[in-house]
């Protein structure tokens, strides 16, 4: 990406120099190894090994090394020495943007993002400034082009997580090590920045419920696209207003089933596509790529031209706007429709009592669907040579269940009610349903 | 609309006192008629008939009257007087842009305009600074809220225009005098502008090659929805490049056969969506309401918390971009496909007649189809007592055909060309394919 991001730089050094008002020269590349060939695009003689030394010399410092650290540090040590940051690192400002912020406020220089979400696509900006005279009340979307990427590939092939994995990883879309995409941490990370700038409140990693996508199996797709659904990993951030007007904010990522008509439900492979439903504005989309050398540094461009000419012409960017501080509300709190696959014993009785254990929670069933599973005895009647071995096993059903909305506490609930039940073999899934 | 952005600043007057850095405070309201009730967020006080004063003591002007005069004298008032100016009139702004953007640099003043362009959708600012680090090859989208209803009623119900429109205007989507909406200048007005901040180039009205929807018959529609198609009028602005390296720019507005599955043709009802093609970021959708009360003050508020931070903070906010200066394409130029629909004599030979006039002006046939037209004699044998009257009239059958890319200027000569043949009677429709 750093590749990419001095390339643009010197294909449109002139552009950039009249749209800034000043030309932009790069003073030093920040790199781990000197000696590697960076390509036509990197002046070697601009590589340095010592990052320390060069965002002390710089007006404006391009963080994109990811990570924690050192990336924390020297972009405390860049602005502390008066340089503007402009920053890819989702991450980080999820963990410690507060730091940054204040860091940024203090040193009186600008802190820009715009793609550490959703890649090329405008987002942060449009939050920040198009729709600073509105009130937003919930972002919903699709932040992760990993897990989409595997999410579609089990869409449309029927292989199971760990197939679709493996391949999205021969393919360059998913990293030898995809915890952070699909145990949903770095939608998470998405998830917090864009609710901190859409609430006006410090939403941090710890405030938001994440729950990836390693459990979603080929059955629940499959069990999905009967329904007419897809499952997608969508990134919620929510204002929520209680009954005696008082605000808070939720922040949450799971596999949602979502109606294969949804305007989300096409947004395929590694794309992006985020929602922004706002008072005034009603709902805007914004779709493009979410990830990709170009792509992304098309988004630090922007950034940089931003930063670069607050610098030039003084004036002061966008800060951290904290004023609304609203609580967070806990994910028990909130109120969803779900689909539960169950793996029940098949005889009488057994549906009657998963419905009656659901409506002791307070839980409104819209859909039930029971079927028998095959392989299984299910005339009760086991015969022949295996019939030692069969009879300790009773013959299964599949249970799947659509919820109306309701508790996610009264739902916790009922799964552990349901799981201890004698007659129930397993809790398969538990996804949540959007989109009614 | 003024009422919807005095409500939004009284509703959320704290909030955006926090984002300024400072409270916003209206100090008066032009309006033809004082007698007028504006209803609970006007106060009757701040209501004046003298917009001159008005103008001269503002540090901040919102321009919502529309038309040139007398908005363009009164911002340019404003402007030497010192103030910022937000505007949403894409119509002033197509014609007399240059000026204003002048006379806002002579005055070291603010102008912003997002929502002149597609209401609420954050466009202008996404183009002007989220992309200022990119090069835009290409916008292309439904901006005029007015014609995609009446071509998606037109499409739904299989009405003709004049009762598609009439249906409009009576549920208030379209304007008694529908001119500026159903010509297409609404439209060019907003492809102008969009071009302007694209291409860093002066784009006016003039440039702008417009074809409304008057003409787009049931038929059309009918013969779309066989070939998979729908009918939208599109705005496009271009960044084209000759062979030798020169760049010019194309703006141009016509209704367009794109197919079924095209993002585009599920815009439905008065809704906007706009497409952004640049080399690095890629394409970008972006989606929303373009029009009506709360989300064009949503636009406008967004602007003004901008305009009024550089008044608190100091700095300057993006100028008028024209160091390009690329020269405009003329419509002429350009290579489109196009669907063309004639009614011809249906005899022996015309087909052939018809491919070959195209073919002899380097125009390639993608499909061709030829149909009886009902209720003409199509067995040469007129009968019984209509007999005399029928043997003046030849039977017919209408031709509807798609080519691929043609230049538009072999295209017009092929259409003059066919309207002279003997054997064609009319050439009902000639529409631009896109989307292939």
């Amino acid at each position: 990406m750093g590749t990419e991001v001095l390339r643009l730089l010197a294909e449109q050094g002139a552009d950039l120099a009249q749209r800034v008002g000043a030309p932009l020269e790069v003073i030093g590349v920040s790199v781990r190894d000197r000696s590697k060939d960076r390509g036509p695009h990197v002046d070697p003689a601009l590589l340095t090994e010592d990052a320390e030394d060069l965002v002390r010399r710089a007006d404006l410092v391009v963080e994109l090394m990811g990570g924690i650290e050192p990336a924390r540090s020297l972009i405390l040590e860049a602005m502390a020495h008066g340089a503007s940051v402009v920053t890819a690192n989702k991450a980080l400002l999820a963990q410690s943007g507060a730091e940054l912020y204040e860091a940024a406020d203090a040193a009186g220089v600008d802190l820009h993002f715009e793609a550490a979400v959703a890649g090329a696509i405008p987002l942060v900006r449009p939050i920040r400034e198009s729709l600073a005279g509105d009130r937003i009340r919930r972002v919903l979307g699709i932040v992760n082009g990993t897990t989409n990427y595997i999410m579609d590939a089990m869409t449309r092939t029927g292989a199971d997580f760990a197939d679709a994995l493996a391949r999205a990883q021969e393919l360059g879309y998913a990293e030898a090590d995809p915890t952070a995409d699909v145990e949903g941490l770095d939608a998470a990370a998405k998830a917090a920045i864009l609710a901190s700038l859409a609430f006006h409140t410090r939403v941090g990693m710890g405030d938001v419920h994440a729950e990836g996508i390693t459990r979603v199996s080929a059955d629940d797709i499959a069990a999905a696209s009967r329904m007419g659904r897809v499952v997608k990993l969508l990134s919620i951030v929510e204002r929520l207003e209680d009954a005696d007007g008082t605000e808070r904010v939720s922040a949450r990522v799971y596999p949602t089933m979502i109606p294969r008509e949804h305007p989300l439900a096409s947004v395929s492979e590694a794309y992006n596509a985020v929602f922004v439903e706002a008072e005034a504005a009603g709902s805007l989309m914004f779709y493009g790529q979410g990830a990709g050398g170009a792509p992304t540094a098309s988004a630090v461009l922007g950034d940089l031209v931003s930063v670069a000419r607050l610098k030039v012409h003084g004036g002061k960017g966008p800060r951290e706007s904290r004023y609304a501080s609203l609580p967070i509300a806990p994910i028990d709190e909130l109120r969803n429709g779900f689909y539960v696959a169950l793996t029940v014993v098949d005889e009488p009785g057994v549906l009657a009592g998963v419905a009656g254990t659901l409506s002791a929670h307070g839980i409104s069933i819209a859909t039930i669907h029971q079927e028998p599973i095959e392989g299984d005895d299910h005339d009760g009647a086991a015969e022949g040579g295996a019939a030692a071995e069969e009879q300790a096993r009773p013959a299964r059903a599949r249970i799947g269940i659509v919820t109306h909305r309701a508790l996610e506490a009264a739902m916790t609930d009922a799964l552990a009610a349901l799981g201890a039940a004698p007659s129930v073999i397993a809790v398969d899934s538990v996804l949540r349903v959007e989109g009614e």
